[in-house]
């Protein structure tokens, strides 16, 4: 780095920079080691060499060769900067890692923004295929699936919801045992003759039979299942995408939901099929299995944004659930295990290492309910090193979880600021995002 | 970008760029594009454009051209590019989705210092107006009202605060049994006729009368109230905007206070009014809801800045508290009715759906009491799920709460330095903030 | 913003900005709004105004004149830039709220390091002060108190430390039941003699006197008290400021603990002190007391620097504490108070107020031990909304600890960093922080 | 700084900067305050000295001769600065502490960098070792050691996983009381036998002899670890290491597991040889020793990358875990001693400083059990104070924690990118990372 080499004069976009031959050589498979090759950008004139292209990053990007690695400003974002390397044909590999954070981090943001901007598309586009054909079966589909298509649908949906809701709440006020009437004599007596004969076991015919479930309720949760059940044979009648709709897991769970509360009603209403406990545990099982059509209130999480960040977050954190269900599952067997070993002569509550697991999962977690608990001086000392472990090891993942919903939330903000700013970016969009303009504000990172 | 075009040598604000005429072509719609219009700028001798703009962000406005998106530096606040943007006739648009964070996020702290800033404004206005017009009533009512107008105010306020917390304080310590008297012998026979003729049942009757309170205490409570309702009664008549008072929550709360107290006092004095339970039910309403007086303690709050930071970040952060209660909300049904349909076979603490849902928040906030806990294996399964489920639903809107306050706390920090550096911001707030400077400086943001 | 003014050229650091009359009238108060005051400054030949600033900076002042407001870039530490403003007579009222925190987040960090630095000058300069004036007494209270002193004195405190370790573990174990001995026959015989006379309870006599403790626990304990009070009172005697020593938090809890220890020792050895049960409580209070010496550790602290940071921030977050006190105080008063209202009717462990506002903080802090559990379907609601307030509430102040520990926390390394790589800071630390270049780094902020 | 100095130009890579004389003056020992030294640098024809350095930056150095202290922008990465300052020769002890940050933050990044980057090469470079020599030998010990090798070591490797998860689930299910069989009543009748002559106790006897176990699981857990254990005897015999190998604590973990294993296989073979009950415990010792196997995956964990940062978190995260463990320590020490001394008299469950100081760690990290609980006003009160602490202290560094694996996490994805767009880096990794390139990209930090 004498001061003996022969200067070399760049006009970059106006600015002059001076530099020695010998600081260009440094790295001599770039553009600027081999100016030679750029004649046509000399000016005689001048005798500097004229390129068109930012001289604030060009200054770092001339710095490289002067410090014999890459340095970049840390404000500078990573995708024009590469850019620039990739005009002055310089390798990524010489980027110093202190610089690596800025080269890479907004990629992140990028991915982020695409991901949400793949949600509202998504959304828009079905409406939209929709809005240019529009027979009467479509009418309806539209009608019975797009909220936002009217204010009959609208209407529509949100009595359907209510209905869901309803039913579902309707289900749970059953459970309350105040809420049943007492069955006559009669009914009593001939329930009793029945058990006797079917052999169950006392626990569950008390808790089976204990009570009459509300008719009012009763007949509240039929209707509502028959209306459920009909809007949801004439959506599939009218859907246009007939296989789509068959393998949606939200809509499978639904029709597995209805179809479990037929079964279940069928089974009420013919007592005498009840004849075995296994009979009572398939009813069981209808019965409650029913929650399932809660799921049809999903449908309606794309119209509600914090819902779309919730799930958006969720697909986008999927390693970290991994780390988080890996290091779980290890700190559970291990800390199960031992405390299963040191405590189970003396422990009844820990009757087997799946057992002390579950404790081992509490413990982990803080929730710490106390059912089992340690007896023996090595089983607290299990026991704190599981709590401290727990919380440790439950802030690592966590704390990557809360910052991606963060980040979701903050760009949902500023995509929808954008989007509303810019009619252009939002039109492009409706017409299936062909223009060209809004691919390329939006695939700027498709190129790395 | 080939080197053949034409170049146009543009003088920003002293600065030279050299670029391709083609180069400038790259937003048609744009002032570059169309610098024909703009010929006044031409200066023959120079053969250049001079625009009197910042020379630093021209620099990132002409690569845009090259790069055919924007790209702007990190650094930059998002209000000062976007009037750049506007000057160049640039659409917001071609920025690229790598620099939106750059573009939007200082609009979050404008938005959080104008909230900040109002809030000053508010209190400070309040009091000003009154400072103008200083009649007899107004006095009083400044006296009454605003502990900074006089030191006599001040220590009238904490005098009455005083009051609500001694009188809070005795309420507290009158339920301890080991601070009550013995009934006489006289008064434990009138009380045994009286409950035998009124029916009560035994629980209660033990819970209620088994001690006579503490007479200081009960002395020391009703003084506390004469004078509170007294000074409540003067403030309303004092007050200058009555129709404002009366839909204030906070007054409603403490009217409905003092209300309940004088009730439970008069039921109390009457000892024959207590006839049937429902009557003992409206008097312990009555003789709790009392504590509706401590919302008489929030009127200080506008003068504590960290109350005053924890009520904005309240406000501010209403759509992350609907995420919370969403997402609780759903999963609190979820796991309810799954540990219900469960364990309801076993576990005799889940006696309805309502039962197991309250356990199911218990767990998702891993309060974890132990009150009631699962027994089968299916049942340690859903509480597994549960536990960790509660944790990481939990971790992602908190999150985003705590930065918004950390965010408003810092912020008001800021705030409070800039306002005490810079008596002219100041003062046009307690001039009713219709001075040029400050709202120039407050409101930037209004344009966007 | 025409075309039509006359322009400006201003060389500022050897950058030309140009600029017209008008902008420059922007804000009519400042420097450049007045540029005949500066003729000195004015160049004939070249026709411009030569200032020696940053041309890079001046670019974002020059700036502000165009925009009316001032807008810096986030990379500027604020005091840099305000010196920038100072010059150019600019006020700071001017600056847009986008940009407040970069004007002024950086002073948090020079209050962080100025924490940081007086924290370890402290240290420096009383071990320095000592060093010049080397007298017998100086010469042994330096090797009693400053372990850095001399590799003698550093056995001499850890041997310290360790007797104090050793006596409290010692006291731990003393409480084991298993590690007791049996009372002989004629001991029982001779206490139950004398508890009979003193009329003490069953229960406390039970506990007090089941068992005899482990002579040679005894025999370690009061060896290691003999050698710590004889330690403390010779550095008391040799101390060179005894005010200084005497109002030191630390050292008077340690003396309270070597006080009650040796109370507790005599009435011990005279068995008949203990006539009655206050005699024994306060026998106990004694017994107990002497957990204060443990404070002796905390002389340490200050040479293990984890410990330093700790107690820095602590010392940093007082507000943030007071928040989270007065934020806990408000719930604990309001939810106890609702649950005792509530439960009282129904709930043996709800006795009064005081235990329902202990279950408050309990749950509101999540360990939710489950001693006191609601019954009432309103006492679950009470605890749900108390459960989640918790998450909340805790949520917001603890942030804040957090992240000013981890700001502590970093910023201590840069220090160490720093002082290290420039033995010149640390040397004028060493001379008593006296020396100019020392001062001039550090205080830079209290010029403003 | 008046305005009657001469001027210096200085041509700064092409940028002209013009200053005073008596400006440079101000750090007499730097570079440009002794410009007659640099007279090679001086152009006699434009009157100008040049440098070929960065223009940006060396606005921030000459500014500091203004300012008297160093200030760097935030977005400079550190060590590029650093580089500067070493050029003009400016001490770094003239950075302002508000700058502080910006020039050691990105060290910490290339820690970080460096750290993920050793892991990956120490990977890499035992593989490729052995790659270069390849007799039989060495071939079976690839075979068995490094599953990227081949195919088949692949299945081998993900075999004897399966075998180690296997025979541990095993080992589980062994423990369910319910799969196990009834002893014959002959087999019961000799058991009872030898327990009578053997003088166990009920307790210890009714635990291990309630049943007999499964025996097809038994079989199981017998086969897997006779392959395992050849397999590990295998491994031991071909490893060119062995002394590594010895060494290596998850191997020797492995070892211990598996002669713990047959240690428990010979003592239940001989049920004779259970003649008391210390061999008993022994024996079970042993039984549950052998999770030390699990160690077996760990071989496994440097190829599972998430696993992989978890690691490197644990080891970089080590101070910080020691502050944990040194906080948590005092802290269960004071509030579990002061939990005794206030309750012992009334609270059967402290029955040891020992017990209270368990209890004090489960309120402190949340988990709350309530096993025990406060009865006392006064442990009520301590209670509360070790809950709030808990909170407090725990989120200090679990934050520092959690935030260190987000970093880890983060600059592993960049390590990832970087080195898989560069072939030029990954391939000098390979040749043992001693080519020129990778190691200036990756040690630029080893120079301060």
């Amino acid at each position: 780095m004498t001061a003996n080499g022969s200067r070399v004069r760049l006009n970059i976009g106006g600015t002059t920079f001076l530099t020695y031959d010998e600081t260009l050589a440094q790295f001599p498979e770039s553009k600027l080691a081999n100016l030679s090759r750029c004649m046509d950008n000399y000016d005689d004139y001048t005798r500097e060499y004229f390129f068109d292209r930012n001289p604030v990053l060009f200054g770092f990007i001339l710095d490289a060769y002067r410090k014999e690695e890459i340095h970049l400003p840390g404000d500078i974002c990573g995708p024009t900067f590469r850019k620039e390397l990739e005009f002055w044909e310089l390798s990524l590999s010489h980027v110093a890692p202190c610089c690596w954070e800025a080269l890479y981090k907004s990629d992140d943001d990028v991915k982020t923004v695409n991901k949400l901007m793949d949600n509202y598309k998504k959304n828009a586009s079905i409406r939209l295929t929709l809005d240019n054909h529009c027979s009467y079966r479509k009418r309806l589909w539209l009608f019975l699936d797009d909220p936002k298509s009217s204010y009959f649908a609208m209407a529509w949906v949100t009595f359907i919801s209510l209905l869901v809701i309803v039913s579902t709440v309707a289900e749970m006020l059953i459970t309350i045992p105040e809420l049943g009437e007492e069955y006559t004599k009669s009914e009593k007596q001939a329930i009793d003759l029945i058990l006797a004969e079917y052999n169950l076991d006392n626990r569950t015919t008390e808790r089976v039979y204990s009570m009459k479930p509300n008719p009012y309720l009763t007949l509240t949760i039929t209707c509502c299942h028959v209306i459920l059940t009909f809007e949801f044979i004439l959506t599939f009648i009218v859907c246009p995408t007939k296989k789509a709709y068959m393998f949606s897991v939200v809509r499978v769970a639904v029709f597995l939901g209805y179809i479990l509360f037929w079964a279940s009603f069928t089974i009420e209403s013919n007592f005498s099929t009840m004849r075995k406990k296994e009979m009572v545990l398939v009813y069981l099982l209808c019965k409650y299995g029913t929650i399932l059509k809660l799921a049809r209130l999903f449908y309606l999480s794309k119209h509600i944004p914090a819902l779309n960040i919730v799930g958006v977050t969720f697909s986008a954190s999927i390693s970290e659930f991994k780390i988080l269900v890996f290091l779980l599952g290890i700190l559970v067997c291990i800390f199960g295990y031992m405390m299963y070993a040191t405590e189970f002569l003396d422990n009844d509550a820990m009757t087997s290492t799946f057992v002390a697991m579950y404790w081992a999962l509490i413990t982990l977690t803080t929730v710490g309910y106390g059912d089992m608990v340690p007896y023996t001086v090595a089983g607290h000392v299990v026991t704190s090193v599981c709590a401290v472990c727990g919380v440790i090891v439950l802030a690592m993942p966590i704390g990557i979880i809360a910052s991606t919903f963060n980040k979701y939330y903050n760009f949902n903000s500023y995509v929808l600021t954008h989007v509303h700013l810019n009619s252009e970016v939002l039109k492009p969009i409706a017409e299936n995002g062909d223009a060209r303009s809004s691919r390329k504000a939006i695939k700027v990172d498709d190129r790395y």
